[in-house]
């Protein structure tokens, strides 16, 4: 049943939509991850979520702990359909505790799940980019612009990564340092001989739900139209 | 007389500034080059002028024959005062034949200076990023929001190059791009056996000016009463 309104739905989008789905599918990755912790502006996520999607990142997780002003996460994750977005929120007004205990819960479930954490950092033991290694799952971890990767999430984390800096400006703006870092260990992966890609089963899980957001606001319509037709049979 | 105004003006700047200068001079190169084809946006060109200065790449070459709405150039200038700007512009009023030739004057110049002039492009006959090689001086030329570089100064480039995208959203924000072909290639150099550094003459000279940027609007006072004591003398 839940086949065939997967089937029913997909008839209603193109076969051009249909086809990018499966070469975009193809080089989805959850090799590779990304972690956000508080970062404050929109723009900013938005763009490290473009950039996910472009190279190929399907997993973001999103740390908004000292963020009560955060803009509302279904903009940002409007600007990145294609991704799944997993949130972690203090449940509790925002104290110091509940914060340390978000981004700390956030790291620790990635590396129950085999991550290697590695967060973005300028202090000197952190490794310079070109030095990072992704042999095993990886998650990548950036901070709130200005103050960076918060001491208790930088103390859960495996390693250090930085962008060696050579100027007078000792920092780029987080959107650019996450592309910056996130290119070339996506043209490691695919170089690698790592299984790195999505199983058969993530992707059609991951297509079928490609074709739900390409629905919009017609999905309901359809869904209903699809359970009438049955009906009748 | 040259040379012992620039002492004078040394002194009044703290040993720590003075030490900065030499640590940040031995980074810049002006073997890699960097080329802006009218960046509309104001704060794009400040991105990529701050991603130039972090990375040690001294000289911009900005191209301004469409943009009549321009921003003042001083003011991205001043974002990144530590570099040299390039300013092409056409002298006549905007018409298709100026536009054109300010984009092939500067880099038929750069050609006669010795640089393989390397533009970003989507084309499907262009290298992807891991392919490009920095073997010979080379000038990497960025394009404006959406429509990219100009078909001419795509066809007075010797190569073309392109960040491999996997995703939905088939773009980088300029600012992004040029932070992602940039820092590889300045790894790149920086791990050769390549003189990509300045030699010591362009070294004096770059420290002289930068000592004269850092002093402002007291650099006129102080040269008067360099004078005077001159005079007295």
């Amino acid at each position: 049943m839940s086949q065939n309104l997967s089937d029913y739905l997909k008839q209603c989008l193109t076969d051009d939509r249909l086809q990018r789905f499966d070469e975009v599918v193809k080089f989805r990755t959850r090799h590779l991850t990304v972690v956000l912790e508080n970062v404050y502006h929109e723009h900013n996520a938005s763009a490290v979520l473009r950039t996910c999607d472009c190279l190929g990142i399907q997993d973001v997780h999103v740390i908004e702990s000292q963020n009560s002003f955060a803009p509302n996460p279904e903009v940002a994750l409007g600007a990145s359909k294609w991704l799944t977005v997993h949130n972690y929120r203090s449940d509790s007004e925002p104290s110091n505790d509940s914060q340390l205990n978000v981004s700390v819960d956030c790291i620790r479930h990635l590396k129950e799940e085999g991550f290697r954490v590695v967060a973005t950092s300028p202090r000197q033991d952190s490794l310079p980019l070109s030095d990072v290694t992704i042999d095993q799952k990886t998650a990548i971890v950036f901070g709130a612009e200005q103050i960076g990767v918060s001491d208790e999430a930088l103390s859960e984390s495996d390693d250090l990564v930085h962008i060696p800096m050579y100027g007078f400006t000792e920092s780029f703006n987080v959107s650019v340092s996450a592309a910056v870092i996130l290119q070339p260990l996506t043209t490691l992966l695919h170089a690698s001989d790592i299984d790195w890609q999505l199983t058969d089963t993530e992707r059609g899980d991951l297509i079928e739900r490609w074709v739900r957001q390409s629905l919009g606001s017609t999905l309901a319509p359809l869904i209903r139209r699809f359970n009438d037709e049955q009906g009748r049979l």
